[in-house]
């Protein structure tokens, strides 16, 4: 089961907004649907909205749509890897490829770049230990394996028995809603833990490791991530536990120096206000809720990447090249 | 209005399951009720659980009730106020003080500890800046003015503008049920944010300073106080915010040497996975729910207490002594 593929003239998106609850599938048959389903968050994840921005580019193209490569980069702000599919798609266009085949292509490399970096990071999950996780970064947020989650994927697989400590992620509980539904669906155990908790089980000896995702990486190894992620990284390092941020080089924008440079989204308040539908505090009250927030490099042990393990100060030696699907 | 009140034969306590939703009042009648608002919930704050312990070792003596010290002692195992609530009842009765006006004596004296917690720190809240709070350290909790939001009162009863961020404190939202609801009430501008923000705030210059209650405070200067405080006060230390923790000195515990010592409560696994009664993930997945953290003295700015702001390292000097309601 992969998070989207594209079947009978549209993209189908496992409807990401409704899980764990119900499982539906949403068929985008037009750029101005794809641009919908990253709006709405119907697809989230780096890697994920990529893909599916590749695929409503294709759409847009084919049908006539007025400026696609604008409105798709315009619909979130952080994430790099929208940019960098769509990118990939004006060179497709330029080489006169086939535009279905060349997003179908880019998502199969993604899919390939999850695999290869569960392969470098398996090793890192020892039989018996203590991972902790923030937000999605598994299978729903990349097509398929995950970044974060890949490397669990691959040592359970193999036979290693661990427990997955999962942040609850507010405000849009992605932990709660997608990881415990991935991870328990693999059958790797699992608990829930609100964000708050995190710190405390890192500070009693309980945590052997820390894996998240990365929406944007800088050439310093600066990220973002959902917001949390900030926190858990200074709380890590702090308490002595590893903090390794699992991405495809894809998620590097070697035009940023710094994390301080990356747009950080603003999200609806009523995201922070609601629950499931049910408010959560009086009526009148106003919130903040910036959806993403950026660790320093200095907090962070390792990158695990479709090609190995990477130092965040390896990342300024990457060089600018094109998307290789290979 | 204050959270809770001694009148025709019964406590009255403002029902903190219920807010900001509903508005209720519980009477307890007997040491069984009261044990069972504490055990619930419907009070909570440690200053105000140990005024409650108090009227209901009162009531339970008066009413023949056996074992009411034993059993209200074991209706929550962190915070120290219970402790002291209660020896400070025993040594009443060895005085053959009246039961009830020794309750009151003591409800009192910690409403007047709070006054001052807030005129000591008034002054740390200055014009245009912006204090984050986690949890629910105000009347709710403490009877009337609170700990952290004490200063907060004061300085907003003398003029002074300012904002504070409150943390919605998952799992059981203490900060987006009671602390917004008080300081809106009060008239004092707030923002709510995901716990998970809190670290953005800091990290991006937004917060000036950082007030907390605590449950127990060690003779080290090791504070227990709300699961996720120890996230908050090791980010601000990094940030370089100010982390003040507000505690009367009933707080403190001079039997233990380091915040190690302090029993950890763990609650039920239901509170991370429903919210307002709705489930927040699949069926079938366990939580852990550690309902306290211990913050390091090390992180502490300062310990505002109703005889000035201490240093952690000044708690050591404290002497045991008999509780002085005056």
């Amino acid at each position: 089961m992969r998070s989207l593929w594209f079947e009978k003239g549209a993209l189908h998106l496992i409807d990401q907004t409704k899980l764990p609850f119900e499982f539906k599938v949403y068929k985008a048959r037009t750029a101005r649907d794809v641009i919908f389903c990253i709006k709405e968050m119907v697809v989230r994840g780096a890697p994920a909205i990529g893909c599916a921005a590749a695929y409503g580019y294709a759409l847009g193209r084919l049908q006539g749509e007025r400026l696609p490569y604008e409105r798709l980069l315009g619909t979130r702000p952080t994430a790099y890897d929208l940019r960098f599919s769509l990118d990939n798609m004006v060179s497709a266009e330029g080489r006169q490829e086939d535009l279905l085949e060349a997003a179908g292509a880019y998502t199969e490399a993604i899919v390939e770049k999850c695999r290869r970096i569960g392969q470098a990071g398996a090793h890192l999950i020892k039989p018996g230990r203590t991972v902790l996780t923030h937000c999605n970064a598994g299978a729903l947020a990349t097509v398929d394996w995950g970044t974060a989650l890949a490397p669990m994927r691959v040592a359970h697989r193999s036979g290693v028995r661990f427990l997955v400590l999962v942040d609850e992620t507010r405000p849009r509980l992605q932990g709660a809603y997608l990881t415990a539904w991935e991870l328990s669906n693999e059958g790797i155990a699992i608990r829930l833990i609100a964000d708050n908790a995190a710190g405390h089980y890192m500070s009693r000896g309980l945590v052997d490791l820390v894996i998240v995702g990365a929406d944007r990486v800088c050439r310093n190894g600066d990220i973002a991530n959902k917001i949390g992620t900030y926190e858990k990284a200074v709380v890590a390092k702090e308490a002595g536990v590893p903090f390794y941020v699992a991405a495809p080089i894809s998620t590097v924008d070697l035009s940023l120096g710094t994390g301080g440079q990356i747009p950080i989204e603003e999200r609806p308040a009523d995201e922070v206000l609601f629950v499931r539908g049910r408010r959560v505090t009086c009526k009148g009250i106003t919130a903040g809720n910036p959806a993403f927030d950026v660790t320093p490099a200095r907090y962070i042990t390792g990158l695990i990447t479709e090609f190995d393990i990477l130092r965040p100060k390896d990342i300024k030696g990457l060089k600018s090249r094109p998307f290789n699907p290979a």
